[in-house]
């Protein structure tokens, strides 16, 4: 046996299996939670045990929450016509975080992958149609990746809410900001052109 | 608030503290654990406890253990004679995993460091000497870093076990295996030179 403790050999293990932590990086973490206070490795101990007893997912927009209808759904300052559609809760994050939205989300919880067998059933579409149907919704924003995956669900989501009076757009895709012409992938600039607009003069 | 769930927020909190997880890490990690399994989760969580509760300190060589004294001290395929001295647990289970070594250890739990208020009495020097004094031992390799602090304690150290009759050595410095002269630095460079060795011919 490589260490001279089972306990810390079972928590090298258990860091091990997060994504993007290899055995060194799990070792060299396990290591710090050793010298760590106890509170501190106790904190982290305690915030794991509590998402997994108190976080559930909003019946309403799919996000994670510990309340159901969510903070973002109930929050009163926000407007209840706008929906902006995305696959995960952590692009409801990223949206956030750029302070552009001040509407609903829906959490798909995933996009269309016929390889991951991820059908239209497997991503919450049905959900959101009836969000839709309930009549207060004005505009649906796809903000799902613009990848294969996200592409072919903005896709079938906006047929699949042809039937309802509402407009139906998608999140502009094109040079990101502070980006390089030079360096940009041809799909990216084909789609920066033809997404031109023109220049607003004051 | 940032996150629609407070325990997800206090998770990506205690997640941040690790060493080498930044804000982002540590929401792609939190996000996970909310998909994984609650048996996955609760593992990690329950292996982060255990090591609070169940490892102490080996009295005999400092490491981290269950069991005082721990399961190397107490090999008995392992040499009683050879005490190879260490900064930190993590330098034994380098050792162990190069499988150069098969004899005792001794894990100072720090290096000599003036700027760090760390001296004498913050390593557990007086504990090597005390083993040494036992008698039983007869070389002590000294394995601390090859950094200024690494040095200052093997340096310290080396003349602590002068008055006892124990053969008292350093691990060489040189080329790392795989290494490249050209890309060497000076003063590693130097040391290899200086540590030449006749080439055994059979």
């Amino acid at each position: 046996m490589q260490f001279s403790s089972r306990s810390v050999e079972s928590l090298v293990d258990e860091l091990s299996k997060l994504p993007g932590v290899g055995k060194k990086s799990a070792q060299r973490l396990a290591f710090f939670l050793l010298k760590a206070s106890r509170d501190d490795a106790m904190g982290l101990a305690n915030a794991i045990r509590a998402i997994k007893d108190d976080v559930i997912s909003c019946s309403e927009c799919g996000n994670f929450t510990e309340d159901d209808p969510c903070m973002i759904c109930t929050d009163p300052k926000r407007s209840r016509v706008v929906i902006c559609v995305v696959e995960q809760p952590m692009d409801v994050l990223a949206i956030e975080a750029s302070g552009g939205f001040r509407g609903q989300y829906h959490v798909l919880r995933g996009a269309l992958n016929p390889l991951d067998k991820i059908g239209p059933d497997q991503i919450r579409a049905r959900e959101l149609v009836e969000r839709v149907r309930r009549g207060e919704i004005s505009e649906v924003i796809l903000a799902t990746n613009p990848n294969p995956p996200g592409e072919a669900t903005a896709y079938f989501l906006s047929d699949l809410l042809q039937e309802f009076s509402v407009s139906v757009t998608r999140i502009a895709r094109g040079i990101p900001v502070g980006g390089d012409l030079e360096y940009s992938d041809q799909a990216t600039l084909a789609r920066a052109l033809e997404g031109r607009k023109p220049v607003e003069t004051q």
